[in-house]
Protein backbone atom coordinates (compact mmCIF):
# COMPACT_ATOMS: atom_id res chain seq x y z
CA UNK A 1 0.00 0.00 0.00
CA UNK A 2 3.05 2.46 0.94
CA UNK A 3 4.20 1.51 -2.64
CA UNK A 4 1.38 2.35 -4.43
CA UNK A 5 0.82 5.54 -1.94
CA UNK A 6 4.10 7.01 -3.41
CA UNK A 7 2.86 6.43 -6.90
CA UNK A 8 4.67 3.52 -8.05
CA UNK A 9 3.76 2.25 -11.48
CA UNK A 10 2.70 -1.22 -11.21
CA UNK A 11 5.68 -2.42 -13.51
CA UNK A 12 8.18 -1.18 -11.35
CA UNK A 13 6.57 -2.76 -8.31
CA UNK A 14 8.17 -6.49 -7.58
CA UNK A 15 8.14 -8.98 -5.09
CA UNK A 16 11.58 -8.40 -3.90
CA UNK A 17 10.62 -4.65 -3.39
CA UNK A 18 7.73 -5.30 -1.51
CA UNK A 19 9.28 -7.55 0.39
CA UNK A 20 12.23 -5.02 1.26
CA UNK A 21 9.99 -2.13 1.74
CA UNK A 22 7.49 -4.25 4.38
CA UNK A 23 10.95 -5.69 6.17
CA UNK A 24 10.88 -9.14 5.53
CA UNK A 25 12.15 -11.77 3.12
CA UNK A 26 10.77 -12.80 -0.19
CA UNK A 27 9.85 -15.87 0.96
CA UNK A 28 7.77 -14.89 3.59
CA UNK A 29 5.73 -13.24 0.72
CA UNK A 30 5.59 -15.72 -1.22
CA UNK A 31 4.01 -18.32 1.20
CA UNK A 32 1.02 -15.97 0.77
CA UNK A 33 1.37 -15.03 -3.00
CA UNK A 34 2.31 -16.38 -5.90
CA UNK A 35 2.97 -13.52 -7.47
CA UNK A 36 2.75 -9.83 -7.74
CA UNK A 37 -0.88 -10.73 -9.72
CA UNK A 38 -1.86 -12.21 -7.14
CA UNK A 39 -0.98 -9.44 -4.39
CA UNK A 40 -2.12 -6.30 -6.16
CA UNK A 41 -5.51 -8.36 -6.50
CA UNK A 42 -5.38 -8.97 -2.71
CA UNK A 43 -4.50 -4.77 -2.23
CA UNK A 44 -7.33 -3.73 -4.26
CA UNK A 45 -9.86 -5.84 -2.60
CA UNK A 46 -8.47 -4.44 0.24
CA UNK A 47 -8.69 -0.90 -0.88
CA UNK A 48 -12.41 -1.66 -1.72
CA UNK A 49 -15.68 -1.19 0.72
CA UNK A 50 -16.75 -4.52 1.50
CA UNK A 51 -19.83 -6.37 -0.11
CA UNK A 52 -22.76 -5.18 1.20
CA UNK A 53 -24.97 -7.29 3.81
CA UNK A 54 -28.56 -7.93 1.34
CA UNK A 55 -31.25 -6.80 3.80
CA UNK A 56 -33.47 -9.73 1.80
CA UNK A 57 -36.27 -7.65 2.50
CA UNK A 58 -37.30 -7.93 -1.55
CA UNK A 59 -35.44 -7.23 -4.29
CA UNK A 60 -36.04 -3.70 -4.73
CA UNK A 61 -34.06 -3.25 -1.47
CA UNK A 62 -31.73 -5.51 -2.22
CA UNK A 63 -30.67 -3.95 -5.31
CA UNK A 64 -30.38 -0.35 -3.87
CA UNK A 65 -28.05 -1.92 -1.58
CA UNK A 66 -25.94 -3.43 -4.19
CA UNK A 67 -26.28 -0.17 -6.35
CA UNK A 68 -25.46 2.16 -3.16
CA UNK A 69 -21.87 -0.70 -2.24
CA UNK A 70 -21.51 0.86 -6.21
CA UNK A 71 -22.11 4.55 -5.26
CA UNK A 72 -19.60 4.50 -2.19
CA UNK A 73 -16.78 2.55 -4.40
CA UNK A 74 -16.97 5.45 -6.67
CA UNK A 75 -16.80 7.96 -4.08
CA UNK A 76 -13.44 6.16 -2.71
CA UNK A 77 -11.42 5.69 -5.46
CA UNK A 78 -12.42 9.52 -6.46
CA UNK A 79 -11.09 10.66 -2.83
CA UNK A 80 -8.26 7.94 -2.68
CA UNK A 81 -5.17 8.64 -4.51
CA UNK A 82 -4.25 4.86 -3.71
CA UNK A 83 -7.43 3.12 -4.83
CA UNK A 84 -7.51 5.50 -8.25
CA UNK A 85 -4.06 4.61 -8.70
CA UNK A 86 -4.27 1.08 -8.57
CA UNK A 87 -7.78 1.31 -10.43
CA UNK A 88 -5.60 2.70 -13.26
CA UNK A 89 -3.21 0.13 -13.15
CA UNK A 90 -5.04 -2.71 -13.00
CA UNK A 91 -7.27 -1.79 -16.32
CA UNK A 92 -3.55 -1.66 -17.78
CA UNK A 93 -2.76 -4.54 -17.24
CA UNK A 94 -4.41 -7.50 -18.92
CA UNK A 95 -3.31 -9.89 -16.36
CA UNK A 96 -4.11 -7.94 -13.17
CA UNK A 97 -7.61 -7.33 -14.43
CA UNK A 98 -8.31 -10.58 -15.70
CA UNK A 99 -7.09 -11.80 -11.86
CA UNK A 100 -9.39 -8.25 -10.36
CA UNK A 101 -11.98 -9.85 -12.56
CA UNK A 102 -12.42 -13.18 -11.44
CA UNK A 103 -11.70 -12.30 -7.54
CA UNK A 104 -13.73 -8.83 -7.33
CA UNK A 105 -15.91 -8.31 -9.74
CA UNK A 106 -17.20 -11.70 -11.32
CA UNK A 107 -18.34 -12.99 -7.29
CA UNK A 108 -20.66 -9.14 -7.13
CA UNK A 109 -22.12 -9.53 -9.99
CA UNK A 110 -23.25 -13.46 -9.34
CA UNK A 111 -24.61 -11.83 -6.30
CA UNK A 112 -26.68 -9.73 -8.05
CA UNK A 113 -27.99 -12.21 -10.73
CA UNK A 114 -29.48 -13.97 -7.73
CA UNK A 115 -31.34 -11.10 -6.34
CA UNK A 116 -32.88 -10.58 -9.76
CA UNK A 117 -33.70 -14.39 -10.04
CA UNK A 118 -35.41 -14.26 -7.02
CA UNK A 119 -36.88 -10.74 -8.30
CA UNK A 120 -38.73 -13.05 -11.37
CA UNK A 121 -39.92 -15.68 -8.94
CA UNK A 122 -41.06 -13.38 -6.33
CA UNK A 123 -43.32 -11.08 -9.43
CA UNK A 124 -40.71 -7.96 -9.29
CA UNK A 125 -39.07 -8.56 -12.22
CA UNK A 126 -40.20 -9.01 -15.64
CA UNK A 127 -39.70 -12.50 -16.59
CA UNK A 128 -39.29 -12.01 -19.45
CA UNK A 129 -35.81 -10.25 -19.39
CA UNK A 130 -32.54 -11.90 -19.40
CA UNK A 131 -31.36 -11.72 -15.77
CA UNK A 132 -27.93 -10.69 -17.29
CA UNK A 133 -29.53 -7.93 -19.55
CA UNK A 134 -31.77 -6.69 -16.42
CA UNK A 135 -28.41 -6.63 -14.54
CA UNK A 136 -26.52 -4.54 -17.07
CA UNK A 137 -29.57 -1.92 -16.94
CA UNK A 138 -29.27 -1.49 -13.12
CA UNK A 139 -25.71 -1.42 -12.90
CA UNK A 140 -24.94 0.51 -15.80
CA UNK A 141 -26.41 3.30 -14.66
CA UNK A 142 -24.47 3.24 -11.82
CA UNK A 143 -20.93 2.38 -13.44
CA UNK A 144 -21.30 4.75 -16.03
CA UNK A 145 -20.89 7.76 -13.58
CA UNK A 146 -18.40 5.96 -11.46
CA UNK A 147 -15.65 3.85 -14.30
CA UNK A 148 -16.38 5.98 -17.16
CA UNK A 149 -17.36 9.61 -15.97
CA UNK A 150 -15.36 10.23 -13.17
CA UNK A 151 -16.69 13.97 -13.16
CA UNK A 152 -20.31 12.74 -13.08
CA UNK A 153 -22.07 13.50 -9.98
CA UNK A 154 -22.83 10.64 -6.98
CA UNK A 155 -25.15 12.17 -4.91
CA UNK A 156 -27.03 10.79 -2.05
CA UNK A 157 -30.12 8.14 -3.32
CA UNK A 158 -28.54 7.94 -6.57
CA UNK A 159 -29.00 4.29 -5.66
CA UNK A 160 -32.56 4.83 -5.04
CA UNK A 161 -33.82 6.85 -8.25
CA UNK A 162 -32.22 4.35 -10.49
CA UNK A 163 -33.21 1.03 -9.22
CA UNK A 164 -36.90 2.66 -8.69
CA UNK A 165 -37.15 4.69 -12.23
CA UNK A 166 -35.72 1.60 -13.70
CA UNK A 167 -38.38 -0.51 -12.24
CA UNK A 168 -41.43 2.29 -12.98
CA UNK A 169 -39.95 2.95 -16.53
CA UNK A 170 -38.33 5.99 -18.29
CA UNK A 171 -42.08 6.02 -20.19
CA UNK A 172 -44.42 9.02 -19.03
CA UNK A 173 -47.68 7.32 -19.42
CA UNK A 174 -47.87 3.98 -18.77
CA UNK A 175 -49.39 1.07 -20.71
CA UNK A 176 -51.74 -1.11 -18.96
CA UNK A 177 -50.30 -4.17 -17.73
CA UNK A 178 -49.70 -6.60 -20.21
CA UNK B 1 -2.13 3.04 -38.08
CA UNK B 2 0.32 0.31 -39.58
CA UNK B 3 2.52 1.36 -36.12
CA UNK B 4 -0.54 0.59 -34.24
CA UNK B 5 -1.19 -2.17 -35.93
CA UNK B 6 2.08 -3.86 -35.60
CA UNK B 7 1.17 -3.25 -31.89
CA UNK B 8 3.97 -0.53 -31.08
CA UNK B 9 2.58 1.01 -27.57
CA UNK B 10 1.98 4.59 -27.48
CA UNK B 11 4.91 5.01 -25.38
CA UNK B 12 7.36 4.26 -28.12
CA UNK B 13 4.97 5.59 -30.42
CA UNK B 14 6.92 9.84 -31.36
CA UNK B 15 6.08 12.15 -33.98
CA UNK B 16 9.67 11.34 -35.66
CA UNK B 17 8.75 7.69 -35.61
CA UNK B 18 5.65 8.02 -37.43
CA UNK B 19 6.76 10.68 -40.36
CA UNK B 20 9.64 7.80 -40.86
CA UNK B 21 7.10 5.72 -41.48
CA UNK B 22 5.12 7.74 -43.37
CA UNK B 23 8.15 8.77 -45.49
CA UNK B 24 7.40 12.52 -44.61
CA UNK B 25 9.56 14.81 -42.91
CA UNK B 26 8.46 15.65 -39.12
CA UNK B 27 7.08 19.17 -40.57
CA UNK B 28 4.74 17.19 -42.54
CA UNK B 29 3.37 15.84 -39.53
CA UNK B 30 3.34 18.74 -37.01
CA UNK B 31 1.72 21.19 -39.89
CA UNK B 32 -1.76 18.94 -38.89
CA UNK B 33 -1.21 17.97 -35.66
CA UNK B 34 0.51 20.19 -32.63
CA UNK B 35 1.24 16.72 -30.98
CA UNK B 36 0.65 12.92 -30.61
CA UNK B 37 -1.76 13.03 -28.14
CA UNK B 38 -3.48 15.10 -31.40
CA UNK B 39 -2.44 12.44 -33.62
CA UNK B 40 -3.41 9.48 -32.12
CA UNK B 41 -7.11 11.55 -31.06
CA UNK B 42 -7.77 11.50 -35.05
CA UNK B 43 -6.71 8.13 -35.71
CA UNK B 44 -9.08 6.85 -33.00
CA UNK B 45 -11.86 8.89 -34.47
CA UNK B 46 -10.83 7.06 -37.83
CA UNK B 47 -10.67 3.80 -37.04
CA UNK B 48 -14.46 4.35 -35.21
CA UNK B 49 -17.54 4.11 -36.90
CA UNK B 50 -19.15 7.41 -38.27
CA UNK B 51 -21.80 8.94 -36.30
CA UNK B 52 -24.81 8.34 -36.88
CA UNK B 53 -27.84 10.09 -38.81
CA UNK B 54 -30.85 10.22 -36.51
CA UNK B 55 -33.86 9.43 -37.91
CA UNK B 56 -35.85 11.79 -36.10
CA UNK B 57 -39.30 9.88 -36.24
CA UNK B 58 -39.04 9.64 -31.98
CA UNK B 59 -37.11 9.84 -29.47
CA UNK B 60 -37.42 5.87 -28.86
CA UNK B 61 -36.29 5.37 -32.82
CA UNK B 62 -33.34 7.90 -32.29
CA UNK B 63 -31.96 6.09 -29.06
CA UNK B 64 -32.14 3.33 -30.77
CA UNK B 65 -29.85 4.56 -33.69
CA UNK B 66 -27.27 5.74 -31.08
CA UNK B 67 -27.22 2.50 -28.92
CA UNK B 68 -27.17 0.56 -31.87
CA UNK B 69 -23.76 2.99 -33.18
CA UNK B 70 -22.34 2.56 -29.74
CA UNK B 71 -23.39 -1.81 -30.18
CA UNK B 72 -21.45 -1.83 -33.65
CA UNK B 73 -18.52 0.03 -32.32
CA UNK B 74 -18.64 -2.87 -29.69
CA UNK B 75 -18.41 -5.22 -32.43
CA UNK B 76 -15.94 -3.61 -34.38
CA UNK B 77 -13.40 -2.98 -31.38
CA UNK B 78 -13.29 -6.43 -30.30
CA UNK B 79 -12.61 -7.59 -34.54
CA UNK B 80 -10.49 -4.92 -34.56
CA UNK B 81 -6.59 -5.06 -33.00
CA UNK B 82 -6.05 -1.88 -33.98
CA UNK B 83 -9.15 -0.51 -32.79
CA UNK B 84 -8.91 -2.86 -29.49
CA UNK B 85 -5.10 -1.74 -29.03
CA UNK B 86 -6.13 2.09 -29.42
CA UNK B 87 -8.90 1.91 -27.00
CA UNK B 88 -6.59 0.82 -24.13
CA UNK B 89 -3.75 2.38 -24.86
CA UNK B 90 -6.00 4.91 -24.60
CA UNK B 91 -7.60 4.45 -21.42
CA UNK B 92 -3.87 4.39 -20.22
CA UNK B 93 -2.82 7.30 -20.55
CA UNK B 94 -4.51 10.49 -19.32
CA UNK B 95 -3.96 12.87 -21.39
CA UNK B 96 -4.82 10.99 -24.36
CA UNK B 97 -7.90 9.94 -22.44
CA UNK B 98 -8.70 13.03 -21.57
CA UNK B 99 -8.44 14.27 -25.55
CA UNK B 100 -10.85 11.22 -26.38
CA UNK B 101 -13.05 12.45 -24.01
CA UNK B 102 -13.37 15.92 -25.52
CA UNK B 103 -13.33 15.47 -29.24
CA UNK B 104 -15.58 12.00 -29.87
CA UNK B 105 -17.55 10.96 -26.75
CA UNK B 106 -18.57 14.54 -25.42
CA UNK B 107 -20.19 15.43 -28.94
CA UNK B 108 -21.91 11.75 -28.54
CA UNK B 109 -23.08 12.45 -25.50
CA UNK B 110 -24.40 15.97 -26.54
CA UNK B 111 -26.40 14.60 -29.22
CA UNK B 112 -28.06 11.92 -27.07
CA UNK B 113 -29.00 14.65 -24.61
CA UNK B 114 -30.47 16.64 -26.81
CA UNK B 115 -32.45 13.87 -28.19
CA UNK B 116 -33.90 13.29 -24.66
CA UNK B 117 -34.93 16.72 -24.12
CA UNK B 118 -36.45 16.39 -27.13
CA UNK B 119 -38.57 13.40 -25.58
CA UNK B 120 -39.24 15.25 -22.52
CA UNK B 121 -41.25 17.93 -24.67
CA UNK B 122 -42.82 15.69 -26.84
CA UNK B 123 -43.79 13.73 -23.85
CA UNK B 124 -42.02 10.32 -24.87
CA UNK B 125 -40.02 10.77 -21.63
CA UNK B 126 -41.00 11.53 -17.94
CA UNK B 127 -39.88 14.83 -16.96
CA UNK B 128 -38.97 14.25 -13.36
CA UNK B 129 -35.96 12.48 -14.14
CA UNK B 130 -32.93 14.60 -14.81
CA UNK B 131 -31.74 13.90 -18.79
CA UNK B 132 -28.39 13.25 -17.80
CA UNK B 133 -29.29 10.44 -15.72
CA UNK B 134 -31.76 9.11 -18.29
CA UNK B 135 -29.02 9.04 -20.60
CA UNK B 136 -26.70 6.84 -17.99
CA UNK B 137 -29.47 4.48 -17.70
CA UNK B 138 -29.84 4.10 -21.94
CA UNK B 139 -26.42 3.91 -22.87
CA UNK B 140 -25.03 2.67 -19.78
CA UNK B 141 -26.90 -0.50 -20.28
CA UNK B 142 -24.86 -0.83 -23.58
CA UNK B 143 -21.10 0.64 -22.23
CA UNK B 144 -21.85 -2.38 -19.88
CA UNK B 145 -21.23 -4.62 -22.28
CA UNK B 146 -19.29 -3.00 -24.45
CA UNK B 147 -16.74 -1.35 -22.75
CA UNK B 148 -16.64 -3.12 -19.17
CA UNK B 149 -17.60 -6.89 -20.41
CA UNK B 150 -15.54 -7.52 -23.73
CA UNK B 151 -17.36 -11.65 -23.69
CA UNK B 152 -20.86 -9.97 -23.13
CA UNK B 153 -23.36 -10.54 -26.28
CA UNK B 154 -23.85 -8.12 -28.51
CA UNK B 155 -26.68 -9.47 -30.35
CA UNK B 156 -29.05 -8.31 -33.53
CA UNK B 157 -31.66 -6.15 -31.99
CA UNK B 158 -29.88 -5.63 -28.50
CA UNK B 159 -30.32 -1.47 -28.81
CA UNK B 160 -34.32 -1.84 -29.54
CA UNK B 161 -34.58 -4.45 -26.47
CA UNK B 162 -32.66 -1.80 -23.89
CA UNK B 163 -34.29 1.07 -25.35
CA UNK B 164 -37.92 -0.37 -25.27
CA UNK B 165 -37.19 -2.16 -22.16
CA UNK B 166 -36.18 0.83 -19.93
CA UNK B 167 -39.11 2.91 -21.48
CA UNK B 168 -41.65 0.14 -20.42
CA UNK B 169 -39.84 -0.49 -16.99
CA UNK B 170 -38.39 -3.33 -15.60
CA UNK B 171 -41.52 -4.12 -12.95
CA UNK B 172 -44.03 -6.86 -14.42
CA UNK B 173 -47.00 -5.15 -13.30
CA UNK B 174 -47.60 -1.26 -14.29
CA UNK B 175 -48.96 0.82 -11.63
CA UNK B 176 -51.63 3.26 -13.37
CA UNK B 177 -50.27 6.27 -15.16
CA UNK B 178 -49.31 8.89 -11.99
Amino acid sequence: MKLLEDGVPLADLSIERVARTAGVGKATIYRRWSGKEELFVDVMRAAEPPDPQLPGTSMRDDLVVMLETLRRRGLASRSSAIMHNVYVQAKCSPRIWAAYEANVIAPRRALTLDVLRRGQRDGELRTDIDVELANDMFVGAMLVRTVLRPDAGLPEGLAEEIVDTLLAGLRPVRPPAQ
